[in-house]
């Protein structure tokens, strides 16, 4: 059985041409040929069955055989805004796990205790290309430029909004817990800071803007693995249902 | 506030030396000196704070001045045996993960599919040391040797067992689920295969064994993704109990 390829085209209903990364990929890595099937993801909910009508070393065309809408296997809306860490690797393993998991955006915060205030979000967003590719998600996660704290919180955020931190002098809930009490399709956004924590005036600031304090349990966790937990509880309580 | 060190000493309860490896850390990277004060975690539920009566280059000798039991934050045992990925970065990454979210046993199986048939045992156990310390896990989790297939699965496991599979032939549950039906404190064994997953006579053979066939949900994971996946729903159906 030949494996199946799945290429990412945002534009795969109107376009008749891989792009450039894609095409090279095809054609040099997989070595396409015409009359290969593969299937197309428009990150916006539908997978396409196509054909290829032509592929030289630089250009892979096609022809769309077949339109296959996919459902989501998670209701609402999960999103994370995260400090990115300062060695990008852990962020961007984050990125792809969270990905293969399920989420449906991705947030950059500057923050008092940041380490790092700048990220390559190209970088961050080849990273999750891939991993939308390889766990075939029809839905291509948003990922956003990073923000300072202090505007994220101010964002006009639809659903429910948590921010995860570990002072002892801040009441917190469970994440897990709370997700209980809320409609599946609603939309949850967590925020997750930095290795130092966010500060105490972050967490008061995001208390007074709306959002609700959480832990994430009782595991003391890295920046990554504490959004990646974030997003597997999302992820749990909003699939199974 | 000086950050608090924690250090890996199996025997600290009758040794009044770090390990080698440890004490070098403690004068080298974090210039300890006599009289500051150190913690200790034996890997068997049990913290030590302890104060450093000398250290030099080579050496790092301390007396224990309060002996602080510790609990696990999950009931039962969770313990997961996975085909090492043929890239053993991957593997090395989940276990660290694994151990920051918590979980007691990792075992290597040699499938059928496998990739990698061999695994340094030693690696991946400095990882889970560095979690331990990171993440102040009073317990070690137990770190197996790789193991045939046919082997680990004739084992004389406790506990609830079971083998996640991707085949559409043979019926599964949903892993997710099953734990609700156990009781918290049993002890829980999750089976995950290579990149080209268990072979079907894997699955049937183990099935034939006792262990229940299980899916991780509609996501499809890499495998160091699933086993982390399968972590993680045992430790929350198990903490938040």
């Amino acid at each position: 059985m030949r494996e199946v390829r799945f290429f990412y085209v945002p534009d795969a209903s109107t376009v008749t041409e891989l792009p450039v990364e894609e095409a090279a990929h095809a054609v040099k890595v997989l070595r396409l040929h015409q009359d290969d099937e593969i299937f197309l993801i428009d990150g916006k909910g539908i997978f396409y069955k196509a054909v290829v009508d032509m592929a030289n070393h630089k250009h892979c065309l096609y022809h769309v055989v077949e339109t296959l809408p996919q459902k989501k296997s998670w209701r609402g809306r999960i999103q994370l805004a995260i400090a990115p860490t300062k060695h990008i690797d852990r962020i961007e393993w984050m990125a792809e796990k969270a990905t293969e998991i399920g989420f449906d955006g991705l947030y950059f915060l500057r923050c008092d205790y940041s380490e790092r205030t700048v990220i390559r979000r190209d970088r961050v967003e080849k990273v999750v290309v891939a991993a939308v590719k390889q766990s075939r998600k029809p839905y291509m996660p948003e990922i956003g430029e990073l923000m300072a704290f202090g505007d994220f919180i101010h964002l006009p955020l639809q659903g429910h909004r948590f921010i995860a931190h570990c002072y002892d002098e801040i009441s917190k809930t469970e994440l897990y817990k709370e997700l209980d009490a809320l409609s599946p399709d609603d939309d949850v956004t967590v925020l997750v800071g930095p290795e130092g924590d966010f500060s105490v005036n972050e967490v008061r600031e995001a208390i007074a803007c709306g959002f609700k304090p959480i832990s994430l349990g009782q595991s003391r966790l890295r920046t990554e693995t504490a959004g990646l937990a974030a997003v597997m509880m999302c992820n749990l309580k909003k699939q199974f249902v």
